[in-house]
């Protein structure tokens, strides 16, 4: 089922401007004393519940897995998620301001580690990812996703 | 900042029917020779586009704990992810058929051990997760709730 897909348009579920029905999450990308990291406020909504109340844990895996990935660009290599950890801490509420914070942490090769936290408004950590991102060639990504 | 929240409706942002925004997945619990599994068919669009014609990540886990989610139904109990890994093994392409299903582990306790699978129309494993769930007090999340 072969699909034209519009490069044009940034339709990431994460930031993407283009998408109706992302989180359109903007980051600011800093490195300070050679720590690289990606911070977002945010506020989410029922739109994105999952226990009453309280923000969908697979949202809470985005949110770090975006938190993320915007660390690759910095380090000005594409990347693709190999592996995510996540540790829910505490509940996560809707309706509140958070903070949600990416952390480059090492480089091996083709391997990228990074961790990311989305915190509280007083710094309590709710949830806690590590992710594993492998760097690809960004020709592979365009032939792979005609095939899509 | 209290919210009320209407408890009537379901606004799972994986299977809640009231989420405008939300997958409305739905899923096929069975037991079969002890085994408990909770399968969906799915066929995802650019809603939820991570790279170009490829599911985000981010609902890659969102799928997966879905799936691991629903097999505390048949347990019998309310419980919340207390910690998901997502192996991500190929890329998962937008607009075409794929299966999710979730296998229950093993219970010990209050921390229950489910593992999910998104597969290719073939059976191509695409991703795996494991995740543990927290057995809760159904009062206790609705205290919760209202703080949120």
């Amino acid at each position: 089922m072969a699909k034209t897909i519009d490069e044009r348009a940034n339709h990431c579920f994460g930031c993407g401007a283009e998408n109706p029905q992302g989180l359109k999450l903007e980051f600011e990308v800093a490195e300070t004393d050679g720590v690289i990291t990606a911070t977002s406020l945010l506020t989410m909504t029922r739109m994105h519940e999952g226990p009453p109340g309280h923000i969908h844990g697979g949202i809470i895996a985005t949110l770090l897995d975006e938190a993320m990935s915007k660390l690759n660009r910095p380090l000005n290599v594409l990347a693709m998620t190999r592996s995510l950890t996540v540790d829910y801490l505490r509940p996560s509420p809707l309706y509140v301001p958070l903070r949600l914070v990416g952390t480059h942490v090492r480089r091996d090769g083709r391997k990228v580690l990074h961790s990311a936290e989305l915190q509280a408004d007083d710094g309590t950590v709710l949830a806690r990812g590590e992710g594993f991102f492998l760097v690809i060639d960004p020709e592979m990504l365009q032939s792979k996703a005609q095939l899509g």
